[in-house]
């Protein structure tokens, strides 16, 4: 009988942002093919029986050709297994999804998508920056300052002009380029942002700046989001500080450990997922 | 001592979707403040010991003004609570999430912000439209139809030009106006669209159609969405109908209950919740 593949979304970074589904079916999977983002502390909530797959792509080489993964996913589909192609964040927002569904469809194995939390929610709640507000912004817009090769850029320029927040994913440390693209697009000078480097996790960073400051920035680990716009100015971040969140300057406050409660479900018996697929 | 008001997402529908943070804090709040969207479902998953607050707004009449709501928030929290503000999908998008956030800060009163799965994500998973793809469009736009009097409108001509996908939240039964504002802005009559009711739901229903055809769309029961873009055409909606979408003219398809094996979780005990906090 021919498996499932089910492209989940890790969420964030903290292992707690996770949904419940996301959790059990890690905890029911026969196999998980996992990208580097996603924490060591949500795969350890993997069943112990699953075997577990690194297809993650490293500074920009494919460790895996995506030719690979999705060849991968369907020859253990197709040997009978719960598949878990998971990914950080939401599964369909800069995730590939749309070319591992395409491939699914093609070889005729059963799939379901698992939304998650996508970074720039997570970003957002620890700094607590309202995405959109009511007197300020009435759009969001998420988009990716890394392009593949065979696409032209999104019309940043169009999308500057808008008004909405705009949160740019993969921005990488080339701050002065972003900042003169966001100029060259039509915003203000004293437009405010802020970077946030890994998002949710216990070594999150949160730094304020506007865009002709941006190029000041500390270069800080990957990965990194950049939030721009009005809406910026409602972050308390002295408010945030020392929840989550380490706003740049302030000290590093140690983070509760509150995912043992979930630790100690019991481990499903095999057979158990079998209502649910 | 003071307490402390989370501002929790509930996520898109579906209450495997709550984030395992969500879950907790329900299961740990004194009291929750909710919408009208939050379903029965993710209310029955509070402390029995929860106050339980509805605060909605129905047909456009608030039932509680918005300064009711932070008042709430603020005397509970005064009172050393812990206090829920569970939100559907994300509390920062469409959420009124930053007027609760100032609210809280010029009243000093200790909170977080904890993301949830926007109604978006939850959308397009049941879907399987991929909302970004490197060969159609590397930016994904989330909109309101629904302006607040004192906002204008963002530009949906600069918006709908860019290339990107557009999510249209609350999009109402008037598809003709909605179509004909998507024309205005430049977009072609053959364009790809699908309205999704009760994403995640049990009694989701998706309606793909084009521009020019979404005149002919039944209505939806409330909430919907509408996705708009070439990203549109990747969905295979014969794949994913009998998961928990049910794509217009098919038979319904009764949803396994996979919750209960978090129900069963016990009950933590009062205080065990101040680590986290």
């Amino acid at each position: 009988m021919t498996g499932k593949v089910h492209l989940v979304g890790a969420g964030p970074g903290d292992p707690e942002l996770l949904t419940l589904k996301a959790l059990r079916l890690l905890r029911t999977a026969d196999a998980v093919l996992y990208d580097d983002l996603v924490p060591s502390a949500i795969l350890k909530l993997a069943s112990p029986r699953a075997q577990l797959h690194s297809v993650g792509k490293r500074c920009g080489t494919k460790k895996i050709m995506q030719e690979g993964i999705n060849f991968l996913m369907i020859e253990l589909a197709k040997a009978g297994l719960q598949v878990v192609r998971l990914k950080s964040g939401d599964p369909l927002i800069f995730g590939r999804a749309g070319e591992e569904i395409e491939a699914l469809h093609r070889a005729g194995i059963p799939y379901e998508v698992v939304p998650g939390v996508t970074s720039a929610l997570g970003a957002a709640a620890s700094a607590a920056i309202p995405l959109t507000h009511r007197r300020v912004s009435s759009a969001l817009v998420l988009l990716s300052a890394h392009q593949a090769p065979d696409k032209e850029a999104a019309d940043w320029t169009k999308l500057a002009a808008s008004g909405a927040t705009l949160v740019i994913y993969m921005p990488g440390q080339n701050y002065s380029a972003v900042a003169a693209r966001l100029t060259a697009a039509g915003l203000v000078a004293d437009t405010p942002c802020a970077i946030v480097s890994r998002a949710t996790t216990s070594d999150e960073r949160i730094h304020p700046t506007t865009i002709e400051d941006l190029h000041d920035a500390p270069p800080l680990p990957a990965p990194t989001l950049l939030i721009v716009g009005e809406v910026v100015r409602f972050a308390n971040l002295a408010d945030v500080a020392g929840q989550a969140a380490q706003v740049i300057n302030n000290n590093p406050v140690p983070t509760a450990e509150p995912l043992s409660a979930f630790l100690s479900l019991p481990e499903p018996a095999v057979g158990d997922d079998e209502p649910f697929v």
